[in-house]
């Protein structure tokens, strides 16, 4: 219908005829002559509805209202001096139209597409609408070319996309599944994946040594802030390799993928650090090394110290960190009050800190600094590095709670001082060696940290044979992290059947169990499974990072909302009851209204 | 781990050292010395262990097994003079072992990997090993390249893949839908989407302007011969196109898959044919057209002929055609009675034939050739050409049925004679204007023939927009078919509120029915819908006919069976009740042992 997009005539094209096609961005009148910005999903060009061309045309032009459908034929010209409009790539020209159709009218929109609207149930109703704001169409735009990327990177790797299973089989580890009742088979139900993982380990043992899947996954969880109960991962799997190279693969994909969505370039290979040390340092698996505020043992230096908050966590096995948030001693009793809070969320009894105004410890403003001997002050001096106006909080409690609660205040404070605010930084991380088990107190048993297939570290992998468990066991699993957020993870698999009995019967799955649930897994293991690992990167948060969005519903096209529902087409929606009765189930949840189910 | 795949040693590499990993596709003794032929997915190898190069290794060898997999390194030797194997590609040389790693064992497989298996109940029971079949391998390795090559056209094309939701809702149009109770909305619903048609076209109203998806379908139907629950389709639609954009731009994808994947080189542009002329020429909307036996109409030539059955239709408003099976008049008995069930299956009273033995009519075999006039007889031999040893097969009845009856005994007889045994022709075909509406005697309504979005011809839009309903109405509806195959279809779509408020009406859907189930695509033509088009292909078949295979489970990773199950993992399955509890549902189906729920 065209010969040009909207973002395609330069100079060089001015004495030409073009026909351009799409949406009026805007519409002005100048002295009774129509000009509009004519839209489409490149760009933006101008065009002119003079009478004399056109008479029919120009009048015709006095109806255009914004996001009217027009098709517009004319002259491209030089725009008048002065007029030129170097915001766009079109503003040196313009078109002079010679005609006009109105393809089709549009009613008033619901919201204006050049405004930023906070209000996102309106634009989630009108989703198709928002979408046409240029940053919705860019972030969509960008995800195609880091799913394409990925795809070239992975074609070249050898590596093969194959599709497994949407309806699938509900397994009792793991979230919660969205279930599909089958009709055919009354009482019977297919579950959606919440990942492809037995199906991927099974293509190892079908001998295709090389899969991915841009795949769809599936939890029935509360929806916390930027969860969505359906997210693509983008899913991979090889045979006859070690931790390094599917390390090395991941860090080429990623290579690939900034480059070809942002033009960025990050480094060939990222640094690595075990579970324990991200811990130690940072409080978390995930740690944002964009910042310092490292943490600082100090549990030897304090272990006598007055405060029984430390001596006594010391005496009870616990540890003590803390961390220097340098030049922040100025923190306001509001902020002093919302880490404490945080601290106490996390588990801590709660938060102690030294606001360091001076050099002299006399300038110190702490709860407890006056119950400190000089040498133990001057301990936290030399290790902390403290200098008048830093501030230093602690956490003191067993080891994993000080890390954890540490880790969030740490957080904490490097937003309260902006310490990453306008960075353009991309700091990669590998965190490896992730405990293979937790212990679930709530159920009394060990669960597995990562899930039932990882493979134990090759020192480890005694003690789970010998059933001597405990969290100290490490995986062979790692995360990729950027920015303190987890892009993904994966394992080296078992892909032994007496070292995946080993583990299930580690995480209290009788045999019984085991055959009746991973039957298929155990069976396929003895038929000669190969040596497998493999990794999923989260798709939606990688294009959220790569389009500096906050939220993964900015870059999916129809996300839900945090209670699950679609607010432009209405699902999840009630249905005809003939349906259930095919599938031979019942509602039982309370109907709002009266009226027969 | 390894230093090359199975198929990459050639001559050149004599001399140097190799490690390589796979499976044990054979074990041999020969005088002592075991021979194996190392397998990956690449090919094989032939590794050789002698005692004099590595004692231990020989000794370990005589335990190898099928299918156990193994890490072999030694040093490429040329094979002796004899023993070359010009069967595979590394038939020159083979691997002198100098180590051997058994890594791990397998046990005795269910089935042989090297012979064809007719129970595909155990082939799917333990589908990872029928995998490692090479034929179902490359079978997987070509719907990549399928998909890739789309992928990579359709990029170059300027299209977007965009992910529309799984967890969608429920249309009361078309198939039936699987559902997928909500936990956060008792009561409430999400549908699995049959397609991602009202997403597309959403996405045209967003201003996405070219999309596509290779997107998982469900459909909750009983399920035929070859289909599945879940099916994959190459969806796409762009807005400012007409019907020739779009079936170019299917031509240009499908030139592009056939080469990259098998390397076969197609037509640049297909021909093209009415659905209407379809059905009179070949009695099919998709018809396979590598063999004649084409209609020819004999209505007005018969039409006052004695023998009732024929003059009788025509007296009622019916019509004749008949087909000439070249030299097939020595058709046996067995086969007219075949021919003659299909065609009452299909709706016909019986199956009117000549077997014309010679050239005088009294050879003629013919159960009323008899009642014809001399003239009759001579209008038949012209128009069908008969000569002796032909067969002439016979349809009377209303314009469609006799239509399709003739068409499915056109096919049967076709595959009686061979017609396209051994043939490798690919033979394309647009089929377009497909009628907008069929009468669905059942609901006493007109309904879709393609579905409610379609577009009217623009010369039968008038008709629509009056409510002066009839099949005649034309839609630009287009399906594009292969060796009788329908590859897929699409339209251009309705893209303003009031002619997308007739179809509905047309439809014999209220206005509140209207607002209430697709409120927000007739919201969404109001403020600016551009016109828009596409197609969708059926991805699943398009591979099928690729591979040459006869069933789309040849060609999917993971199929079900045609009860819906999936015998590997053995779903669809019971839950555990308090995932049924945590639903709100309850099944009301029986069980068939005693128990609790």
């Amino acid at each position: 219908m065209r010969t040009h997009h909207c973002n395609q005539l330069r100079s060089s094209d001015i004495g030409s005829t073009a026909t351009l096609i799409g949406w009026v961005n805007s519409a002005r009148d100048h002295g009774g002559v129509i000009f509009i910005d004519l839209r489409d999903r490149e760009g933006l060009t101008q065009c002119v509805f003079r009478p004399e061309e056109n008479a029919e045309a120009a009048k015709l032009s006095h109806q255009l209202r914004e996001e009217d459908v027009v098709l517009v034929t004319g002259h491209v010209e030089k725009r008048l001096d002065g007029t030129l409009n170097d915001k766009i790539d079109t503003g040196e020209i313009e078109i002079i139209a010679t005609n006009l159709t109105i393809v089709n009218k549009a009613e008033v929109l619901p919201f204006q597409l050049d405004k930023e609207l906070s209000n996102e149930d309106l634009r989630m109703k009108y989703r198709y609408l928002d979408l046409r704001r240029p940053r919705m169409t860019n972030n969509l735009r960008t995800r195609h070319r880091v799913t394409k990327s990925s795809r070239d990177f992975l074609d070249e790797q050898g590596f093969c996309e194959i599709e497994t299973p949407i309806l699938s089989k509900s397994t009792p580890e793991g979230a919660r599944d969205f279930l599909v009742p089958s009709r055919m088979h009354g009482g019977h139900f297919y579950a959606l994946p919440q990942a492809p993982q037995q199906y991927k380990q099974l293509l190892m043992v079908g001998g295709i040594e090389r899969y991915f899947q841009i795949a769809k996954c599936f939890r029935d969880e509360d929806l916390r802030a930027d969860r969505q109960p359906e997210f693509t991962q983008i899913d991979i799997e090889a045979s006859f390799v070690d931790q390094d190279e599917v390390i090395g693969m991941v860090e080429g994909l990623l290579g690939r993928v900034f480059k070809e969505s942002i033009n960025a370039e990050i480094p060939t290979s990222f640094d690595r650090m075990t579970w324990k040390e991200a811990m130690n340092r940072y409080g978390s698996d995930k740690p944002d090394r964009r910042f310092g505020l490292e943490f600082v043992d100090l549990t030897e230096e304090l272990k006598d110290c007055e405060f029984r908050v430390f001596s006594g966590t010391v005496a009870n096995g616990g540890i003590i960190k803390a961390i220097n948030a340098k030049g922040f001693a100025d923190i306001s009793t509001g902020q002093i009050d919302k880490l404490t809070k945080l601290a106490q969320d996390a588990g801590a009894k709660g938060l102690a800190y030294i606001q360091a105004r001076g050099e002299e410890r006399s300038t110190w403003r702490s709860p407890f600094v006056k119950r400190m001997t000089d040498d133990e002050v001057e301990a936290l001096r030399t290790k902390l590095n403290i200098e008048p106006g830093d501030l230093i909080l602690f956490a003191a409690d067993q080891w994993e709670s000080a890390c954890d609660v540490l880790g969030r205040v740490r957080l904490a404070c490097a937003d309260m001082q902006k310490l990453t605010e306008g960075s353009k930084e991309l700091n990669f991380l590998w965190v490896t060696e992730f405990p293979l088990l937790a212990f679930d107190d709530e159920e009394g048993r060990y669960v597995a940290v990562h899930h039932p297939f990882t493979r134990p570290h090759p020192e480890d992998e005694a003690k789970l044979l010998a059933g001597d468990l405990s969290t100290d066991i490490r995986a062979l699993a790692y995360d990729v992290v950027l920015n303190g957020h987890e892009l993904g993870g994966g394992s080296i698999r078992i892909h032994e059947a007496p070292l995946q009995s080993a583990m299930f019967k580690a995480l209290g799955i009788t045999e019984e169990h085991a055959a009746a649930e991973f039957g298929h897994i155990l069976d396929a293991f003895k038929f000669g499974a190969p040596p497998h690992g493999g990794v999923a990167l989260g798709l939606d948060r990688l294009v959220m990072l790569i389009c500096g969005e906050d939220s993964i519903r900015e870059v999916i096209a129809f996300p839900k909302n945090n209670k699950g529902n679609d607010l432009m087409s209405q699902s999840p929606a009630e249905v005809d009851p003939k349906q259930l009765r095919d599938l031979r189930i019942q509602s039982t949840a309370k109907k709002k209204q009266d009226g027969p189910q």
